[in-house]
């Protein structure tokens, strides 16, 4: 993998990947200014977690036409993008209007919580240069690729001290509220470890306590017991609807196994998650014959300096559909008890899944 | 406040509501039968918590038109509602296609996690016959009434022992899922404490043995001293956007005095929080001039058999825009870090409501 550091005019940073060599003399194109990010964090006393304040986000791009798209290679100097045109194949850049910022000043103390600089990273991971592309329909080496990609990340965020998790994500389709069609995903470098992966890591500890062993490792090799669930599976990764899947079409993606996170993975299982989840979104998109939104995210360990031996890097892919053209919508239980009630078997929904053949290469 | 219970031909239990007796020759109309409800739960290992399954859900009414509405009174006996004509204020049955059942059977035992019947109770709160009315803009008699409403079914389900916590909740507005549009709410009666009001609890209860006092009413004094972010205040009753908001425009009602549940309130409690509740409702709904949808959700003690001094009852409002046609999505970094990102200041959007005048009475 080829890597092309670059510092936007406005002191962000761009970095360009590929296969291949990428000439010297690109450069990053001097695209729009934002507002000066200053976001900060308050302890939410009632359940005992951070939220996050950044008030010049409210005006960020909203659904841009095609000849405005930040994220498609510079063609015009006079109307330049987020990206330099040039061979390259992925590019990652400091999101114009981030959540987090390294440069986060200390707020105005609060009387009545805590408060403190919302201090992290908030990347964009631009997946190819083509508009019209999805994740799902870049052939497999283009995936790996950014299985590579993702890890040169997570690395070098996971090293910054003020970093204690790094999260890549897709947010994919308007019904999740998509601003920009260009095929991307993010990655935010959180200050704290989140609540739903602290969740998950203190029940992973719990388990491996007990029992020596991974949770999830366990719960993979469960599922490719069973059988019934599995929508895809090889000597390194697996796909799966979870036994407890809380959306219809949940899929979870993980290596066979225990990696703690994306950055431990060999180059033998990043080709086999490429495999998984070319199948997967593949999978998704011909259910209904077209395009298939969702939300993916990335759990792993945390960067907070402590062992993880209970760790295990797994996708998580939650699409909003329940059935053709009826979303679930996150309403009264869900948001207000965070108890989830599905509507379907995961059972049958993976036998629907299953059922679709695709052609991966 | 007069009932009358009835039974459907079903077997569903029907409670009419007024101020004033209802006659005796009412009864329950044949309304629509539903499939057979037999949900049960399964743990999900990795999050810690009880997942619902109700596959029978699926093909729950959507949208009705209004000559179809369910939860009008039947006018004509040949197309029976959920509800007859007649005297009465607020109507509460059980759901149709519920998510929880007293009838639910032991399920298959499952070879990777563990299962149970999902034993509980999902009612609908039918909040008055006219199907163009909304919460807010009931007159406070009617409001009040209600809270009475809510406070009897809540004291009647939380003796069940099948339940460990009721939860009163109102969807408003298709941006949330809403499939029926006449002015209903629901009350979940949970097998379970589930995985929000627990964190809640949890956080109160550490704070109650440190300070031998509530964390919500020293918050609420918090509030009314600062006086930044608040909506409303009372000698009772307080409504605030809270320091540590998630949603743009969420508000939180509570009781000044730490009643622990909506069963404790006095009947000038429920006057204060009728008053608030209206106030905030209208500046909601005056806010853009158009109907402001939002989840609500009531928390209170847990009905699990042991004291609960931390608990403290409050109503949670959900808003889900974050400026004029721009909804909050919850995806990549809420979904599935569980970590929000306000876009603007609690401040601000307190001082908008603020500045709403609205007529309650």
């Amino acid at each position: 993998m080829f890597v092309r550091e670059l510092t936007k005019p406005d002191g962000r940073n761009l970095r360009l990947y590929s296969r291949h060599p990428i000439p010297p003399d690109i450069e990053a194109p001097a695209a729009a200014v934002g507002m000066p990010p200053n976001p900060h964090l308050r302890w939410h006393p009632l359940r005992g977690e951070w939220v996050g304040y950044a008030d010049y986000r409210q005006h960020r791009a909203f659904l841009p036409s095609a000849q405005h798209n930040p994220l498609a290679p510079t063609t015009d100097p006079a109307h330049p993008t987020e990206l330099p045109a040039g061979p390259y194949d992925v590019a990652v850049f400091d999101n114009l209007s981030p959540a987090f910022s390294l440069f986060a000043e200390r707020p105005e103390p609060d009387p009545i919580v805590d408060t403190c600089p919302a201090r992290g990273v908030c990347e964009v991971v631009v997946f190819t240069q083509s508009p019209a592309a999805t994740l799902g329909s870049l052939p497999l080496w283009h995936i790996e690729l950014l299985f590579e990609v993702w890890a040169d990340r997570c690395a070098d965020l996971g090293s910054l001290p003020a970093v204690k998790y790094v999260m890549p994500f897709e947010n994919r389709g308007v019904e999740v509220g998509v601003t920009l069609h260009h095929p991307h995903g993010q990655i935010y470098a959180y200050p704290v470890v989140p609540p739903v992966p602290a969740r998950e890591l203190e029940q992973q500890q719990r388990y491996f306590e007990e029992r020596g062993r991974g949770l999830l490792v366990d719960l993979v090799d469960a599922e490719i017991l069973d059988g019934r669930r599995i929508v895809h599976a090889s000597g390194s990764a697996a796909a799966f609807v979870p036994v407890c899947a809380r959306y219809a079409y949940e899929v979870w993606i993980a290596p066979r196994r225990p990696a703690e996170s994306i950055c431990d993975l060999t180059p033998d299982e990043r080709a086999g998650l490429a495999v998984a989840l070319k199948t997967v979104l593949l999978k998704f998109d011909a259910l209904w014959g077209k395009p298939f939104p969702y939300v993916m995210v990335f759990h792993q360990a945390p960067t907070d300096g402590l062992e993880h031996p209970e760790a295990h890097f797994h996708i998580e892919l939650y699409p909003p559909y329940r059935m053709p053209g009826r979303l679930k919508y996150l309403a009264g239980s869900e948001l207000g008890a965070g108890f989830f009630t599905a509507d379907s078997l995961p059972e049958l929904k993976a036998s629907e899944l299953r059922a679709i053949e695709v052609r991966v290469e």
